[in-house]
Parts: structure tokens; sequence; C-alpha cells
């Protein structure tokens, strides 16, 4: 509506997860209503700009070299779980159901879109089986094509003859969900990953 | 999952529309895939917060004094549709129905939020109604309590006794729905503001 603002609409608009009535709600709300939450918000960036990297062993959010979890004494150091992106290592931390270290790849080979080893934090990982006393290497990857081709690659390429056992996340129907509605891959992961009982 | 970080979910968390996830999600994008996206953003903020104001005369978002509205010669003078908010005269904008000019009142009337006609931008409308050739004033504000509060007083203590026309905007069913959806509220505003046909 003035140039100014249509430029602030079209920074937040890229945002993901929000459309163009989305960022004018925000926008209004940061020049008209709030204008400190504007301060706050620049302040805000400014200042995770500058602290936050990436942890030089496992790829998570750090404001040091290593991260909260690798500089954590109390975690279990002979298990590195290995994810796609970082918000994948956040959701497994708030299910609280893992006490290891982690490794975030930072993305999944897929030659179609040109990512190949190189564009992959694959180094530090190699670095880490030699350097740390690492037991088990669990692969929370998609069970998609590129998620496949990623963990063979891992497999063949990273792992390879180390007496490191591999291991895949379970892939099934989510709890609360039922089979009547479930799709057939779902299904057939589901079936696949099937375990004795009784 | 660092102080930063938490800081700038924290200042994103709060903006209208954005919960915990959509937070993280824009908080993670800007930090670790577009950190050109956080300097286009903050610079967007400092340019809107130093260049966006209010129009003096009808409180829209303006770079100057009066706002393109205002400014603009072309429009017909004689007429000034009050809305509540600025959010309502970008819509009103973008339907492409209207061609006069506008006065955003920032509120409603409404005492037990504490709002009363001093917080309401209600000088510069006298103004206006003095100054300009207004002949009639359209009120877009909703028909709540608070709305139907404010028309009664904008009619006996701004207009007054002037020879302006006072409407209000239409209620009833909305483009495209049906009666049988519809609330007893809606019905009954369409019933009330039922119009002579053929």
């Amino acid at each position: 509506m003035t140039p100014a603002f249509d430029k602030l609409l079209d920074a937040l608009k890229r945002l993901p997860g929000l459309g163009y009535r989305s960022a004018e709600r925000i926008a209004l709300k940061l020049l008209v209503e709030k204008p400190q939450w504007a301060k706050d918000l620049r302040q805000a960036l400014v200042e995770a700009e500058g602290a936050v990297q990436a942890c030089v062993d496992c790829g998570n959010l750090s404001e040091g070299d290593l991260c909260a979890i690798c500089s954590d004494e109390s975690r279990d150091r002979s298990t590195i779980c290995l994810v796609e992106h970082v918000p994948d290592l956040f959701s497994i931390e708030r299910a609280g159901v893992y006490r290891g270290l982690y490794h975030s790849l930072g993305g999944k080979l897929s030659p179609i879109h040109g990512v190949g080893p190189k564009d992959l934090n694959l180094s530090s990982l190699g670095k880490r089986l030699e350097r740390e006393e690492v037991e088990e290497l669990i692969l929370a990857l998609p069970n998609d094509v590129e998620g496949e081709a990623t963990c063979h690659y891992l497999q063949e390429e990273v792992v390879g003859d180390r007496a490191i056992k591999i291991s895949r996340i379970g892939f099934g129907i989510p709890s609360g969900a039922g089979v009547t509605y479930s799709d057939s891959t779902t299904l057939r992961s589901s079936l696949e990953g099937r375990r004795s009982y009784g």
C-alpha cells in the first residue's frame, strides 16, 4: 500500500507457511499496532544471525563449535541417530525417547536435484566414526527413493567395513491410525516391518 | 534449541497466525537455509519503521503526510467510507468497488475494553467534515454491539446537525452462501435488510 510496506510484505510473504493475507496481517501488526515487536524481531534476527551456527560435529544449531547435545556428557555416545535435517532432530528430542547423539546430513542424495555426496554433511560423519566409540548408527531417513539411496550410500561408502551396527527406524502405521485408511505404501512398510509376537 | 534461536522463535511466535511449529519452520529457514532472507527482512523492517506512518487525514498507511488515496485527485471527495481498521480499507480497495475516500477510526467504542472517543481517530474526521465537501458518510463498521454504539456516537456527536447523508453497509448472507447454513444473527440482518424487488 506504500513502497516500504510492500517491501516488508514481500520479505514476509516468501517465508514458509505465509501467504498474502497472513503476511499482510503480520506487517500491519508490526507497523501499526506493535512497533516494539518489529524492533524485537529485528534485534532477535541480528543476534541469531551472529550467534547461531552449525555444530562442527553433528550439524545441529549451536552457539559455539559444539552444540548442546554433542557437549552433553550425559548423552550416550555409542549411538548416533542420522537425520535428514535439523528439524527432524528437534522432533525426536521433543519426543524425549532418545538419549544418544545425532548427525544431521542437511539433505538426501538426489541426482535429479543435483544433490551429491559433496553437498551433504558427510566429512564430519566419517571423522566421528573414526574418533568416537560409535557402536550403532540409526538411519532416521525417510523411505522414499532418495532416502533409500542415501541409506545405501552410507552403508557402502561411509560405514564400510567398520564394526558398527546399522539400523533404520521403523516404518508402518502411525500410532492412533488404523489399517482401513492407510495408503498402500504405508501398509507395505507395515507388513515388511512385522515382528514376531508372543 | 540455542538461546539466540529461542529468542528469535519467541519474536516470531507472537505474530498473528504463527504458532510454535510455523515459527520454528520460519526461524530455521532464515538461519539455516536462507540467511539472505533474514537480512532482507531486517532491512525491510528498518525501512518500513522509518517510512510508514498514519495519513494525517484518514489514518491509512502513508509515507508522507497524506496517503496515496487522500492525495489522489481522481477520487470522489464527496464520499467518505468509515472503517474500523486499515485492513478493512485494504479489503475494500482490493475489491475495486469504491472510488471515494476513507477514514480509519483505529477501533470501535468499547467501554468494557476502556476504549472511549479519545482513543479513536475522531478529531481529524471532524476537521474533514468541516473542510471538505462531504455529502455522504458510509459507516462500514460491523453490526456487533460496539459497532452499533460507534455508529450511534458518530451520528449524534460527530456528524450532528451537518447536512451529510449517513449510510451503513448492508448486512446479510455473503455471496455464494445459502440460507440453510447461515447463523441466526446473519439471517436476522438479512431479513431486516431486505429490499423491494421488481
